[in-house]
């Protein structure tokens, strides 16, 4: 596991759509919501037992969004948070794409327009990858009770998973754990790491509202590696991703 | 390739969040919004188009959505299209979930509760795994120049993913067709798989308000394998997924 906790140098600029590019401008409703700053810990509580109620991804855009509904209302009252609920597990537990990830990443870009929804959902994805999760904060929050839902209260096992996808993390932090997918100590590890995920993006919703926010996280050296020869505009040209590599590939160099 | 073309019988119940939950009760707006029949032919140009303004998981969702905000107005002229944009090639560029399903799947649970999303989404997501895309009527759309957006009219080569993820769904594409990832050809074979997704989608949303929508698919035969030792409530009870194994595994029995 050594290249995933390593943060390299550079940033792989592999985006084919251009972030500046502006659709406001045939929208019919505006665009970006007004974000308003709010409390990451209020929202890490509040994405919590959301999770317990409707799943990771519904956790992830209700985490974010309730609490701009209380402070802001309109226009936030208005879109149904339930649409963001079929995320859960990767989408209906296909495990794909965190549900937690998608969440907030369409909260983000409901009040971010594409061209500052970008910094913070690539720093996301890469502390997602490279973060020891559940974090200890979290786990602190459940032994101290401070959580409503949920059955489980002590201290879980933390896991690195090396990817945004949900299979990936979730077989990672089985294996580590040692409890199965189905047992409550996993649901309780997804509804903190839902925590974790929504108190980070508002933390950094918070800063870049306050012109505050750098993104210092960088790929994997090992996917950068890999993406040097087969991503776009390099001599194999094969690829157009940025997730792990290693998790289904295996290192060429071990 | 056998296992991912071939369909078997069973339908793997891996759900730990129960779909007939309803929130509804607690929700600020009501939820779902209300669908009525539109056209899937019109909705594919939609999409493919969509698609070349701001990529594919926006795609997905407007491709869905214009034609509702066209044909009933409020609510659904109320909702940023542009909050689903983040989607594009598995988000940002990281290769996870298929953009197109992304994006349609907010769209279907924008309109169905949870209860009646659930078969359509796990419905396509079976079908874009084992399905040739783009479809061959995408590709006639194209070379009758029937798409307002697009450098590319000519018939593209067509493949088969086994996986929702676009990683694996673009660099089987690239592998099949021998086009690289930041070709137009490229970008035109996910334009026109936007607009095959959207066109399905609309098909069983209509079929479902007629009350006629069936669910016929089922996972890979070399998933089912998989799960039945690896999934919840099986004996090595580690994996919580559906999607294709052996595209990063291998196949066992090989």
């Amino acid at each position: 596991m050594k290249y995933v906790a390593g943060a390299a140098a550079g940033v792989v600029g592999t985006t084919l759509f251009p972030e500046k590019k502006a659709v406001a401008d045939e929208a019919k409703t505006d665009w970006p919501w007004p974000y308003e700053k709010i409390d990451p810990e209020h929202a890490r509580l509040v994405a919590h037992d959301c999770f317990h109620e409707y799943g990771c991804c519904y956790a992830g855009f209700a985490g974010v969004l309730k609490p701009l509904q209380d402070k802001v209302g309109e226009p936030f009252t208005t879109i149904p948070l339930e649409m963001m609920s079929y995320g859960y597990g990767g989408v209906k537990g296909w495990g794909t794409l965190c549900g937690t990830l998608n969440g907030v990443s369409a909260a983000i870009s409901l009040v971010r327009d594409s061209k500052n929804s970008a910094p913070l959902i690539q720093e996301l994805m890469n502390w997602y990858s490279q973060e020891r999760l559940p974090t200890d904060v979290s786990n602190r929050y459940a032994e101290e009770h401070r959580y409503k839902a949920g059955k489980v209260s002590k201290l879980l096992p933390q896991s690195v998973s090396g990817s945004p996808l949900c299979h990936i993390s979730v077989t990672t932090w089985s294996g580590v754990s040692g409890h199965r997918v189905d047992e409550p100590e996993r649901l309780e590890r997804c509804a903190r790491l839902s925590g974790d995920v929504v108190a980070q993006t508002v933390q950094w919703l918070n800063e870049q509202a306050e012109g505050g926010f750098l993104s210092g996280r960088s790929l994997s050296a090992s996917t950068e590696d890999c993406l040097s020869c087969h991503g776009p505009r390099k001599p194999e040209g094969n690829v157009f991703a940025k997730m792990g590599c290693v998790q289904c590939h295996g290192d060429p160099h071990e």
